[in-house]
């Protein structure tokens, strides 16, 4: 159950964080990191974008990582991964946002690290208003070692699963695995193409790899901005097919289920889309499903209903 | 003079602001706002990219005038302001750079504001290593007044003056005014275009518009790669003369000085360009020169050459 980590408000232990670097929290198994929402971080409607949100995902996992002492050379590689030429390549992400936090709010991010089969590692991360302690974002995401050189999936071995293993947690994803099949898409059953998407140069990781959080800006790219205008996203599911460098040309595909954009007043309002990114070639580089709710559907709790100026 | 700022480490009002919100020094006229360089904040030479730089100086202003009581409602207007319907607009910015920082250090920016002319306000930065104290980066910037329904430049207001006048630091800009004329661009005399640049939805600010510090990232777009790659950029200006909308379509100029990328070796490998960010009907939204210095060149002193392996 990960209602054992629990939010206790306003813990001295908050305090001593100056610089907002994050620390071990929870017997050495939770890294807990605060990060201060800022005016760059938030978009046309005042919230922080999904961007920001997995940005700081992002930056609690390899301080998590660096934090534990397990920091080789690299982006999150142990010591011993390094010596092999392994790196982590993300397989799949599931997030759910129950609210987006503001300019000036904080937010506390935990995560940790269990098994996941054989050979994955699943990480989840859990972000709570740093104020009240209402959940504002659940995530849980799976992990598989990658030969930098042959770019081939390998197991973990044993040295490495001595490194990492003190520090999984037994317990279960904080958000139920996803399992239903992404379906194919193709131009003939996407209702959106965007064609053209290149990486800039500041698109580029450490590895002159586009990093994972930026192609979630592109699947957005094909989302039919009356969706994006007066909805949010409230659920996202990514799988993560191939790598992509920094000459590639990408093609943003998205389909809306049921009656499309026509039908936003079914189901309350809630629409859910799916996307596919992929080489101009053809290449599939990331599937995903996103569900989208009325915006103020969330603040005005169980009524569920647009406010008259924006339905 | 700017060193009046004089910087002293390890202050204990530095662990008094466990949020990393900022706070007020100097006499109640500079604020000053620490920021930890995040993983994601670096690019594929691990170091802060310069759009990572202009958004920290955001931040501190919009912060600066939040924690000095005079924001009102909006994004930087004061609440006089506000009442008569006007905003700031940034026609100067000039930003020299001496270091990029990287992954996990730590930055101080201080910022304050003074008079610059008769209708304009001038606003300085200055960025340090927190933990060496070492001047990172200067920026000077001028800021006049629109209305927001009229589009028109405002003189300042008595009103406003009053509010703002007694934050007015008397003091020089901490980057010289480049007053040298940016030369006019065209297809003609440029050496790159790039062109179909269009803002995505999470380009957009509060006010419906592409945020400043995007520019920078398409004006970058259509610097030479050989010198993306090879150079940090280590000087700018920016005249901003047009506001840009979201179903804008963008052209981005760039020329380089001298013998262009092949003549990289002349004077220590320096390299100057002019860059214009225009309409695709022609009207100029931002001209600007960036300088451009080795890498390396900084960390490497007087040597001035680039390591072999990268010259």
């Amino acid at each position: 159950q990960w209602m054992m980590l629990d939010w206790k408000p306003r813990r001295p232990d908050m305090l001593v964080d100056p610089f907002g670097l994050g620390k071990i929290v929870q017997d050495g198994l939770v890294f807990r990191q605060n990060f201060s929402i800022r005016s760059y971080e938030i978009g046309a409607d005042r919230t922080a974008s999904i961007e920001t949100l997995m940005n700081h995902l992002q930056e609690t996992a390899l301080n998590h990582v660096k934090t534990a002492g397990l920091l080789g050379d690299g982006f999150g590689s142990t010591p011993e991964m390094c010596k092999k030429n392994l790196i982590w390549v993300v397989t799949k992400m599931q997030v759910l946002v129950d609210r987006y936090p503001t300019w000036g709010d904080v937010v506390q991010v935990d995560t940790w690290v269990d098994a996941s089969g054989k050979n994955g590692m699943r990480r989840d991360w859990l972000v709570r208003d740093c104020k009240t302690g209402d959940i504002l974002t659940r995530a849980s995401s799976v992990w598989v070692m990658m030969n930098k050189k042959t770019r081939k999936l390998s197991k973990i071995p044993d040295e490495v699963r001595q490194e990492i293993g003190p520090y999984f947690v037994d317990s279960p994803p904080v958000v139920d695995d996803d399992s239903r099949k992404l379906p194919k898409l193709d131009e003939h059953t996407a209702d959106y193409v965007r064609s053209g998407l290149t990486p800039k140069w500041s698109d580029l990781d450490v590895n002159q790899h586009v990093n994972n959080v930026k192609y979630i800006g592109w699947i957005l790219e094909s989302a039919p901005l009356p969706i994006v205008e007066s909805h949010e996203l409230c659920g996202m599911t990514l799988e993560y097919r191939r790598e992509c460098g920094r000459d590639s040309m990408l093609q943003s595909l998205t389909a809306v289920s049921g009656d499309g954009v026509g039908g936003l007043a079914d189901s309350g309002g809630y629409v859910e889309c799916r996307h596919l990114l992929r080489l101009e070639g053809g290449a599939e580089i990331v599937k995903g499903r996103t569900e989208w709710r009325p915006k103020y559907a969330g603040s005005l709790g169980s009524l569920n209903q647009l406010p008259a100026e924006t339905a």
